[in-house]
């Protein structure tokens, strides 16, 4: 909690938490980390993008066999944040690995697998509108196109690398080698109010969920307000408004929702055009954000809804458009890491709730190479990405032993 | 049809049709409008505000009793247009009235009553944001605190009216005498798509509807659209997409829809905060337009539609709070008149709906002193202030005959 206060002091705004792809701050956080990550018997290194890697020895750091290195399992999360932030999405990921480390450096413990601690340099993408940055380069999916992104600044990304002490060209080569990875595991702050409302310290995640983002354009007729009787209109927004409840009601369908797996579909940017209070809206715009932790459930979802729009739309003579803006496909967690990580929990909490995870985080890019697994923290009112975000100790003192126990489960399993 | 073409080309803007109070191309109407009346034996004269009034007197100009006028009828619209405006709103009005006194000319023909054909100055209110300028001097409720206003050029009312050649200080002595009226009928294109869809030249109208404009806000919470499951949200879209959705079928209920006394009540403005495709919407404003040509009526609907949006908001653990921002009493025609009208138009039509006038007319403001009735002209697909707003040249040679005959009927019944 120290620590998590200390990180939160670092922000290139004086007035808030925002720390940003190599920034002045992030370079300030990486140092302090890298300074935690030895004290708990690390090597550090901090890679081609920025990413502050710290490595912990498997037990028996000799091979086998000839050349044969010993396996890596990764932990970590993102030191980056977004403008005006709270302290705990990211960096409490990155903490509860290092004080997991610390706990069997401590106990002179070492595992048949090495550890290492990622901080990743960007996951929020705030300052390059790219999300991934680092786990990016990790997985070896890093786009080099990328570099030509031009911060608000004017700063080419090739440049800020560079000037933080990086190296553009050899992202390539910052690769990890999948063959000699375990897999990755997160622990992240839920980000939602699941975990809280059942009164829990944590969950296992089923899944990133896949997203598709939607725009669906509904055009009627714009009329007089006062001239045009309800039988004679071809309003858009009533229209849309059938929409919306019908998006809410399918969504909310209970049996739809499986237990980890369950969609979520939201209408958050709604325009209504001429937009005056005397004329009938002849245009609405809206978009439609959908979410499942499988694929075939996401993509069965939109089809029925774009499937009710064409009805609603036809029934009452209006146009309908309808374009997908925005897609990317569902991670699963692995079952058996998920599994180790559901045992650990349940030494610690009654009940241990799997569930999906909305919103996007470092383990989606890092599941292209290897099996990936998260641990969700419950925070407060579900809040992040907001000065307010708020995790009790008491919640991280049990993350922190589900972690030490999984890492204990794993070595008997490895 | 061809003095309203010729009207149609005095524009103060080159590009489009725009004439607004107290303008040059204004003067320039009044002065062709008024050649058009002294034509049709009417003596003509400019009141204060810039109204333009042409007299065809009475068939016995000297009083039976001493001292006691003779009645004067008055027929009119208004002159001015909204900017990029079509060329029968309002000029339709006072072109019809113009043509049935020229027949009388022509005839000969002097009834019992004077007639007065008025060409307001001003009832869009384009140019001062405040509508009626011309009919509330004659119908005394003009508020002088209304000379302060300032148009998009800085010249203050006052200055307009006095460079355009009127007297700021004699408005209140512009009024009519109430006494001395008989009434006030005015033609106007119906603005709306029943006459169309009815297949009907003209109709009469009931009322010109009173209208409640509100403003409602739905409160709930923004959450992120990924993290937080369908059954924790407090999305005041949906909220506000199930107010919608009640508006239009309360308002569509064919049984509340008593023929020419319709309720329309339209949600033309919808703001969703804070406006992301990934943010469950946490606040949303919208407004209601609610008219009826009954007070009663309206009032009725408002307080259901209000009682209903509570009673959403409560089930969804939701805010509401909504406001009046502004209303205007209904005001019903003349049955007398109306009747007439009716009679004189079943000799050209088959059938002579009634109808609710949504929109508002100088009849409203004129009803404050003396009976009012009006006549509704068919326009294609209910267009106006608009470039296509279209009549046809057979609609208006019905117009003129009914008015004409409406006429012959009062001098009957006077």
């Amino acid at each position: 909690m120290r620590r998590i206060d200390a990180l939160g002091k670092i922000s290139d705004d004086p007035n808030c938490l925002a720390r940003t792809f190599c920034s002045p701050a992030m370079r300030r956080a990486n140092v302090l980390v890298g300074s935690w990550m030895r004290e708990a018997g690390m090597a550090i290194r901090t890679d081609a993008i920025g990413n502050i890697i710290g490595h912990y020895p498997a037990v028996d750091p000799k091979p086998k066999i000839k050349n044969q290195k010993s396996k890596i399992l990764l932990l970590g999360s993102h030191l980056d944040t977004v403008r005006d932030a709270g302290k705990f999405d990211g960096p409490l990921g990155v903490l509860i690995a290092i004080a997991c480390v610390q706990q069997l450096n401590d106990s002179k413990i070492q595992l048949p697998f090495a550890i290492e601690v990622v901080g990743f340099a960007d996951e929020e993408g705030v300052r390059y509108q790219s999300t991934y940055l680092g786990s990016k380069v990790l997985a070896g999916r890093f786009n080099l196109k990328d570099l030509k992104r031009v911060d608000a600044d004017g700063i080419r990304m090739a440049e800020a690398i560079r000037s933080f002490g990086g190296n553009p060209n050899e992202l390539a080569n910052a690769k990890m080698d999948p063959a000699r990875l375990l897999g990755y595991v997160e622990a992240h702050i839920e980000q939602g109010p699941v975990l809280e409302q059942k009164n829990l310290s944590v969950g296992v995640v089923t899944a990133i969920a896949g997203q598709t983002r939607m725009r669906l354009t509904f055009t009627g007729r714009a009329d007089h307000a006062g001239t045009t009787p309800m039988n004679l209109r071809r309003d858009a927004l009533c229209a849309a408004a059938e929409f919306i409840s019908t998006v809410e009601t399918f969504a909310g369908d209970r049996k739809r929702n499986e237990a980890g797996f369950g969609l979520v579909a939201t209408v958050g940017e709604i325009t209504a055009l001429p937009g005056a209070s005397n004329v009938i809206p002849g245009e609405v715009v809206l978009s439609l954000d959908a979410r499942h932790a499988k694929d075939s459930g996401r993509q069965r979802a939109i089809a029925t809804l774009k499937q009710k729009a064409i009805q609603i739309a036809r029934r009452r003579n209006i146009k309908l458009s309808a374009e997908v803006v925005h897609h990317s496909p569902a991670v699963a967690c692995d079952r058996h890491f998920s599994s180790l990580l559901t045992k650990a929990a349940a030494c610690y909490q009654k009940q241990v709730p799997v569930l999906p995870s909305g919103a996007g985080h470092d383990a989606a890019a890092m599941a292209a190479i290897t099996p990936v697994a998260m641990l969700f923290v419950r925070c407060k009112k579900g809040v992040s990405h907001h000065p307010n975000e708020s995790v009790s100790e008491k919640d991280i003192r049990v993350a922190i032993s589900v972690m030490n126990d999984f890492l204990q489960l794993l070595a008997q399993n490895a």
